[in-house]
């Protein structure tokens, strides 16, 4: 590395007082490790139980006045935010680098998807769409109406620092819901920065409640606590499918709605016609990228016995040319793994190769001596000869799996044989294929890309995935629904009581 | 009762066989009694846990190829259901009123709430309408499309014994599900007679898999099979809220879906500018229709005080007039409970009442001589000074909760101060109250009416309601979407490969 | 022809007995010829200006009445049609085999799709979606509603006598409107029978207005007294460009709404990539099927250079080997034109591409022994060497043109430059290319294919074309709109009078 | 008038040039005269025929561009014109007053109006969703596509100078429609003011094509120009029903489609429940706000017989005590009438009723010294005893009609009974009447309204009329698919050909 960057810490100082955060404890509280390094970037003290109960009240009571303010007075406040995010999306992205180890442009990124939401909510704002309906009775008019449905826990992860939370925050704030918010106790600074760039919308904004927005730092047992709280009827988590396990239980216990974003186990399928060329740049891109730490990051590459070893040779080739780095250098593509957890489960994933079969090319560990405490790999290639346990499982780490397929079906049948299923694509030029690949017998994810790697979604649609991956969806589509409560309604102004159905009961 | 019916088990078998459902056994199995006598109709064989598995296994062989016939073509079989029950309305209908105990009038109501629905779902088999997005990225096409989810679960009660399936299963099938039902202990009877109507729309369709629908016959350990079952993707129950507290979380913990209705505690405000007239009407069919044994039966009256003694004389004087007896007499608005057990409930309530300050006039048990094993009753008015403890409860029987109230804000914060959200209605003229009760801020229930009582929903909207109610919605409206699995989908065929969010990854 | 048919106007006088129409007067009024003999069917009284008067008001007074009913019920009504059109189909089909010279498939294709429509509507009209809104004003809720919108004219075409006519009549009586119907001088029995069957469901019904659904016979002096009457908000009108370019003033003039279903002239484009055995067939039933009377009918076909002639040899040899003769020999796929103007522009139409440098293979007039008033030829193809004048017109007859074409621009370009916009498709297993061809700059008709001819579209979809096919949209998706009128609400509970966009005028 | 304002003419140039238009040609041209005073606020150049066909090539060549540019980068263009007309704001409301004569509030909320539909619009650019919709064929996906429609010719009327253009703008602009404007003669200045400020977010966002937007200035032959030309699909005027009536078939008559917005003759029925001071403050608002000159103004006013005079002379009061004058004063609330030509036809207007047994209170021209060459008047309140032919015509001047009714379905039909239907309302506390109001039997008018008066739409939902009004919807819900052209596709990918509806056709 030629540049001279700051040390994170300092840097990551600078930009929370930039933005207006609170001063970090100075050594109290729990350390937040930068992955550029590992060194402590800063302190946090976490969230008591009073503390949380004192900001799930308040959003309690903000929530009794935020949901009778208009929703496109409600777009007012999230169109705001968004003007302050463009104001501080540098600094942002800058902070996200730190914290998550994401290349600059990856962090950009996620902070213009977090503007863009906040464009979309906006415009939701006058929408929000119920129904009217055709009723059956005389002198009857039938409605359905959506209307604000209370407190929503936006549990994070720290992959994802400040977007997903946008995502849920965003459509919950139009909708007429206070936020609370635990994120990772990975990326707590972030977090921090963010809840100050909205409360400078919120100042611009005047009259929006105390605690329509809060952020509750701690650790599992905070994210129990709002998980089991009955006066927060939604949560919305993204981590682990281990994580949701849990949690959904403890939401459907109390009856109320999750919203979950889970493992994915992403892959994609290179047939005869695909593009070779624009295949291995999305093979590239979306197993190596942001260090195979995204859900939608691609685990497993299902290709042609036919094209198997050429695109394994070309996928191998490009992973060694790929620049690891301090994820600020503009010529890094793929930063340091999150800690030293991450590293341990790549190698182990690795290790599992090799017992069932399978050989690993790259993987190997660099940097060591300019960071001994952070962990920086090369992306690793298995090969297999045929799907196998290791294949199973998620690793968050830049691990990618190639297997041969000989029929279509067969392609099909392997991408669908794991227990998550969150995003999935195919690289073909045959309009059959894609549509099959697209069509009920076809993936079993709730994402399905014909020639574009798995990861990468727009805000337009629904995020999200099902089987383990949970089933949640959020941004786009219709995905507002989920934070409002449906009401059917049905106003008699007839002067007459008939009944549905035919029924008589005349008294 | 001066018209002479047959033994409810003579009349019970005859439509069995007329409507070709498979000879019961002759004395083994489990003992079905009929509320109309409280003997014993017939007896059934519940299925084993290797008849369950069976089942399962076929439903998920059926799905492989159901979901791939086209929905247009699914909607057909269902289109011949629906003429199936057209021509079996009656005898249906009679067997409900049989088993469940139901007025001739409401059980023929019920039938016809399934036609209603095949109608609907045929209809909807021609749209399943998913979405067209537009893309941020050039020579990108976006969509969201809807698959069919697999095998369905449903468990229903045995006050809609037939209707709810209906509303499940028609759904379901158009979307491309087969359907597994549990029906109640106490109502299997019907179900076999509706697999037996829906076998002959079967039949006629010729090309349907086996193990399309399936009954399952059994107790609590058969449900939670089923719920527990990670081979099916959706768990439709109908119960109380103890049953679906113990299995939302055993379908949550699989990652499965659920729809749960459960209880209410429906209520009605009666105002000032309320037609008495019509308040009067809706207040006796919901309260004391069907027994009181719809979960959107009214069990709570709020009153203004100006009016609270006026309409709770003219309610208890309705009551005393309402007739009583076998529910096949078309004479008859109130037919029996359905077992003891609903019996001890409603005296056990009526004693908390009493035991909390409030007075209850009605409640007798009649015909104790004609029918000692039956059990019909007088509707109960429980008169309280102020909501109680005993109107947090469900108790479903004709028992009737009247308090006064004095400003809107109280009547609607009372209304809303019970765990369930089902169904709610406000008798008014005035056009302020009505829009208060209907907007965000107003009842907290699925459903809202005004000058309706709060039963007799439609199937052109969604049926269901929030907090312990469980959160589910059925029938009309999109409900159609829970049975099916969402796909964003993205097709490049731009033959390049630009990122969301402006991210650059140049290899 | 081995098999031997009854005289078509025997048949056609027992079928129309049988369906209970009204006895054809004996010699009276105006002939109509069968195009399978050119002999006259039957002859009927074309209404007066009065008659026309009388039932226009009586359309008026129904709408009054039909408005009110329920949309639900009104359903039932068509629910009821489609039964009777089941019962009928044979029969009806026969009818439109014997007035349009369709073949008996086709011919029970056409009945099937008003039998589609019918179940479609029947779903709709528990629907009839309109929205509700957020609003920017506290204490207000807005909505919109679809409101019947008065009596429907439809002007029919000869080529689907009876389908398009049930297209627009089932949605607009499960709309709340009233129906009129000039039915095509050339096939006014079909509507006589039509009628009648509609009369079956009205009778069963019971209590549906008078005048809800009327036949008006006549020619384009009684189309143009509908076109004009104000008191007729809407007019559908299939037919030519000539036509519409003359109905479209007269109605905007007065402010109605039309439905224009004017002239096709649809291309296929036929790449390298294309099954071309799947083409082959596609063109010819969509060339030469209905003996190319269709409105969808291919009439231009674009093959890549490459293909041209290997294609063009196919599909003449396959032109010669289609069996022309009685449409109602099951052998037959090639009917008989309508009537000797219909020949006069094909062969007008064939000499026109000779003139202009193409060359023409196919197209003689057989059976003129047999039927000298009768019009049977066999298909032509056109070969040219590029698109000329003669592609810009379209001719109602089997004469497919075929051009090649160099680069997939160029084969878009070509198809896009013609004045009409009905339907288009394209042959291709190349993913790109099939969706550059559905993308902004493909296609630019109403309707486009991939892998199937232009011809024959599925119900629940929009039916309709862009430039001179006139812009109308009928059948699915959510044509039904446009017989409804559309009601934007805002409902003031708040008892204060904000303005929106925060305008202020104090008192 | 205390306060002292620059002379229109000189605060007019300033504000040009601060918002960058282009100079006003010094002499040249067309005078401009501003309503304040009656001089000339300067002059402009109307567009020659070569000039106007200039422009109209350019938006052709722009649509080829835009129309493959992604819908929410479109967006984005769309929010930088927010965001400039939030900077310009003060400056456009400004102008607006002095050339159309509004009092500053109402100006600003014009161009509030502009910039929610560019919030709006930014949120549509990633929606424009079309359907997919289940197919019957197997193998088969049936999809609706929403395309560019291509350029959009927007012909504006006075009285609402910048936001009508900027409903359709916004929304064309997203929808990838070039826009060309035809602004009032009476108002060309603020339409090059909006050019102007369009032209700072076209700098900024630096790829959009040359003659995207472009403003064309004449009078009548210029729109009618427009009108007439077969590149422009879609033609959006508002104006008069006479200019309606005129062009409507002009754009028929080549298949174009057009969007009116013509005249309004709305009214409000006032019950006997109504709230009454909530009424006076909402007649008063919207019949003499804007002087009377919106196209939503309130006309006619149906007031209970019990009420008439006591509404009416409250009216009347509320009426005089109204201050007439600048429209700059912030102390305004009656500006100027925008020339003499209204105020002749305010005087027919009121001689009218007068001829026709009516009584006229106000109506006085003011400020006759101040301003001899502009027109400043009372508003009027015409009381009659029964509705009359005055009662049938729009005037666009503060003059308000007054009649009794004595029956509820009375006030429908007199508020039913003229040729306009664009606004409407009821004040009535009761939620039956204002039920039926909002019913099929109802309001026939685009817009309707309780306890509102019938301006001041938000820009959520559809704006626009029925009858004479024209038909057109602007603005909210789904008015923007107006501005694109719909595809219906299917794509076939099974490798057979199946028909639809069954149809065999066999070679």
């Amino acid at each position: 590395m030629t540049q001279v960057f700051p040390t994170p810490a300092a840097h990551a100082r600078e930009i929370l007082a930039k933005l207006g955060a609170p001063p970090l404890p100075a050594d109290a509280g729990e350390p937040v490790r930068g992955p550029i390094d590992g060194a402590i970037l800063g302190h946090v003290v976490y969230d008591d139980a009073r503390q949380i109960e004192a900001k799930v009240a308040a959003a309690c009571r903000a929530f009794a006045d935020w949901r009778v303010v208009p929703a496109p007075r409600r777009g007012e406040l999230v169109r705001l935010f968004g003007e302050e995010l463009r104001a501080a999306k540098a600094d942002l992205a800058a902070l996200v680098t730190l914290e998550a180890g994401k290349i600059a442009s990856e962090a950009a990124g996620e902070v213009q998807e977090m503007i863009d939401i906040c464009d979309f909510a906006v415009g939701l704002s006058r929408q929000l769409h119920g129904l009217t309906i055709a009723s059956e009775r005389p002198g009857h008019a039938m409605r359905e109406t959506w209307h604000p449905l209370g407190p929503v826990a936006v549990i994070s992860a720290f992959n994802f620092p400040v977007a997903v939370w946008a995502w849920n925050a965003c459509l919950a704030l139009v909708c007429g819901d206070p936020v609370i918010w635990k994120p990772s106790e990975k990326t707590p600074l972030t977090a921090l920065a963010t809840q100050a760039i909205l409360e400078r919308a919120l100042a611009r904004f005047r009259d929006a409640p105390q605690g329509l927005s809060s952020v509750v730092l701690g650790a599992r047992d905070a994210g129990e606590r709002l998980a089991r709280d009955p006066r927060i009827p939604l949560v919305s988590a993204t981590g682990s499918t281990r994580m949701g396990r849990a949690v959904a239980p403890m939401v459907a216990e109390r009856f109320g709605r999750s919203i979950l974003e889970l493992g994915g186990n992403n892959a994609m399928i290179v047939t005869p016609s695909a593009d070779l060329s624009l295949a291995l740049r999305a093979i590239v891109f979306s197993a190596a990228g942001t260090a195979g730490q995204r859900c939608t990051s691609l685990r497993r590459l299902i290709v042609h016995e036919s094209l198997v070893d050429k695109v394994s040779d070309a996928v191998e080739a490009a992973f060694q040319r790929l620049s690891v780095g301090d994820p600020r250098d503009p010529k890094t593509l793929l930063g340091p793994l999150i800690d030293k957890a991450a590293y341990d489960a790549f190698i182990a994933a690795m290790n599992q190769v090799r017992a069932e079969g399978g050989s690993v090319a790259g993987g190997e560990r660099v940097l060591i001596d300019e960071h001994p405490d952070a962990y920086y790999v090369r992306p690793a290639l298995a090969r297999l000869p045929a799907p196998a346990p290791c294949m199973q499982r998620e690793t968050f780490a830049p691990l990618l799996h190639v297997v041969p397929y000989n029929s279509f079906d067969m392609a099909i049948a392997i991408q669908n044989d794991v227990p998550q299923g969150l995003s999935s694509c195919v690289m073909t030029n045959d309009v059959r294929e894609a549509e099959r690949f697209l069509a009920a017998a076809g993936s079993d994810c709730g994402i399905a890309n014909v020639n574009i790697g798995p990861s990468g979604a727009e805000i337009g649609g629904a995020f999200g995935g099902e089987k383990e991956t949970g089933g949640g969806r959020e941004s786009g589509s219709d995905s507002w629904k989920q934070y409002m409560r449906r009401q059917t309604a049905t106003v008699n102004y007839s002067g007459a009581l008939p009944l549905a159905q035919g029924v008589r009961f005349d008294l």
